[in-house]
């Protein structure tokens, strides 16, 4: 398949290098910084372009991984060419392309992308959305060649999902930060909770989180809850530790009540 | 050395079996439950007790792993052996036992246990505090038998420290929960989220969270955010939503000023 990438931040990045690895061949890059499109076009094996209307229009699929707000710019300009059009964002509808586009679609990959970090990209969730039967088969079939795990999930899911993704990712991340402010506060190491933390994830690899849940709000601990909220000087963390508390022990009671 | 395991929990029974991998004699296993001190006392090739008039007192340490309320009773309840005793736990000081017991100390491992999952020991970072020189030189020589990751950390220390853990371990798990919940009603597999959640925790091996932050609210993309905030229906979740995506853009003010 001929692919054009249309951007080249992390998500172009990791899906241009699955592409490639894939067998797929990317005949051009598209970056309105020309030093970003040479980079990333370099290592694709691609030609880099910074204008949309220096577009080879011998491809197969446009992949639009941009900014959310420019995506249906792009979308509308690249629509001319009259190809398959798909975009990469969490965020974004379907319709932001189709509106424009006869034939287009989604392909959302859930994971967290830094540039300088390897993804096992065969292990990324890749969520397939697409205008037609015909169309949503043959990014499923493009999907499959990329990752292991293709799943069909509509603009409102994806949105759901994105959102989801902010509360165990991003907001799971915060946390640490604050942990570790914490510690540095008090000459303590951040290896000394490092450990922590992965076994937390590694434990929800297997289980629901609910099932797992520990420590003191969970047990009703309140004279261990109380000690925590006086060692804390700032409001703000002191509000938070209030609420995900009883966000624990709300969820608790929902588990107990399932079982 | 001859070591007496007061308790049955989770602690005990992974403290229990690094005792043992270690070479070290589990003379006894004590539990008010006679059936768990029975079961822990088995693996570990022990005899079990269940009442502290049984002591045996040709042992060299006792390490008390019980829940936190109840370590100062044990405690004055044993010191008339006059032997090393220690305990296990984050929150407690070395006073509760101090106070009764001439050598005293705490290795306090930090890292969450659960019986059905295998924790790699040697990985878990133990944190030591004694009475005196001589007392914190042999619990380290034991703790360096147990683990590859010793730390001196005084009870000050090892407060924030269990506060910390909170942070990186217990409310993480939370969100995770709630990150469940939101796909759970809208018929989406928890599968989905499972590599980010891994991916996030692994990202903090080796940098630190505000390095790596994303999401919309580093971003300071009000749109997303916005959007996010009229998918959630519950008032609570509104909150944690808001509060901790201030605690992102204000830790990231943080970490830019210090670079």
């Amino acid at each position: 398949m001929r692919t054009t990438l249309i951007g080249s931040g992390n998500v172009a990045t990791h899906f241009g290098a699955a592409l490639k690895n894939a067998g797929h061949h990317i005949v051009q890059v598209y970056s309105p910084t020309q030093h970003n499109a040479d980079l990333l076009a370099y290592h694709l094996g691609a030609s880099a372009i910074s204008d949309l209307d220096n577009i080879d229009t011998e491809t197969d699929l446009f992949i639009i991984s941009v900014k959310d707000d420019v995506i249906e710019q792009i979308a509308k300009q690249l629509a001319v060419h009259q190809k398959l059009i798909v975009h990469t964002s969490g965020a974004t509808s379907l319709q932001a392309i189709s509106q424009y586009n006869k034939r287009s679609g989604v392909i959302y990959p859930l994971q967290t992308f830094s540039k300088q970090r390897e993804v096992d990209f065969r292990k990324v969730p890749l969520c397939v959305e697409g205008t037609d039967e015909v169309t949503i088969a043959s990014l499923k079939v493009l999907a499959h060649m990329l990752s292991l795990n293709v799943y069909d999930v509509d603009t409102a899911q994806r949105k759901i999902l994105h959102l989801a993704a902010v509360f165990a990712c991003n907001f799971p991340n915060n946390l640490y930060a604050v942990a570790q402010g914490l510690l540095a506060k008090h000459q303590l190491d951040f290896n000394l909770l490092r450990p922590l933390i992965l076994e937390t994830a590694q434990k929800v690899q297997h289980n629901f989180p609910a099932e797992v849940q520990t420590g003191p709000a969970v047990r009703g601990d309140e004279k261990t809850m109380q000690a925590h909220l006086a060692l804390l000087n700032d409001d703000a963390l002191k509000q938070v530790y209030t609420e995900l508390s009883q966000s624990i022990i709300k969820l608790d009671k929902v588990y107990n009540a399932d079982r």
